[in-house]
């Protein structure tokens, strides 16, 4: 999927996303970038509402893993996280969700696929003039869509 | 403040909050409530994004920490904070964030007053039927606000 796929697909299935103004600027084997503009997610100081950049992070995670899986039926939830707000974000909000190594990527899916069901944690920043402004790390849970029976 | 003018407040400084149709249910010595209809917060599931219901929580906290200073010119921010995702929320995101023990809030509010910052650990929770669906909890950092010299 191309980035402006995915972000019409994330759009048109978390509503928010599209106030928001998140736009996917890149997705390839160095990870998954998604952008958005101060304006729609600006707070009382004019700087990025921590409510803002924790879902930007939380969605470059969610959308790492459901990119990964390869089904677009997956589930994909997030079930624990933390965020460290480490300085203001007073620009656009840019997150970056790199993948893990290889095998623990490939172990994941491999589970998946077997099991039905996998669970990968991974590590998010929202970075701004080169600096690191807020690191979250998620555990993902992600189980295969069972069609129930009719 | 009545919840009316706490949710303009709340839609005014951080315009996300009028799009995720954030509204103060009830603000007093019990606590914050924040509620937010499920529409423009839904994910791809059909049940809350994580996303919202992250930032819903965290808004329940900032707000009650806002409240309790009583400086509408603070600056208060959110520094880090988990959340632990139990269930999925199908209906009305509805958050609640309870003052902590009394004497740690006065503690907290004279600190701000004497040095003009104060640290506050909160937990905020969503609930619905009764069960708790997502447990936040977030240091949040308040600093007065100093008028720049002329």
């Amino acid at each position: 999927m191309s980035p402006a796929e995915i972000t019409a697909y994330l759009h048109k299935n978390i509503p928010i996303t599209a106030a928001m103004g998140v736009e996917v600027e890149s997705s390839n084997a160095e990870g998954l970038v998604i952008k958005a503009p101060l304006e729609p997610n600006h707070n009382h100081l004019g700087t990025a509402f921590g409510g803002s950049l924790s879902a930007i992070a939380t969605l470059a995670g969610y959308g790492l893993v459901w990119l990964a899986l390869g089904d677009s039926k997956a589930h994909v939830v997030v079930g624990d996280g933390t965020l460290r707000f480490r300085r203001p974000v007073t620009g656009e909000i840019r997150a970056i969700c790199r993948p893990p190594a290889s095998q623990v990527m490939r172990h994941f899916c491999e589970e998946f696929e077997r099991t039905g069901r996998g669970r990968l944690r991974l590590q998010a920043t929202i970075e701004e003039n080169g600096e690191v402004a807020v690191e979250f790390e998620g555990i993902f849970v992600a189980r295969k869509f069972v069609k129930p029976p009719a």
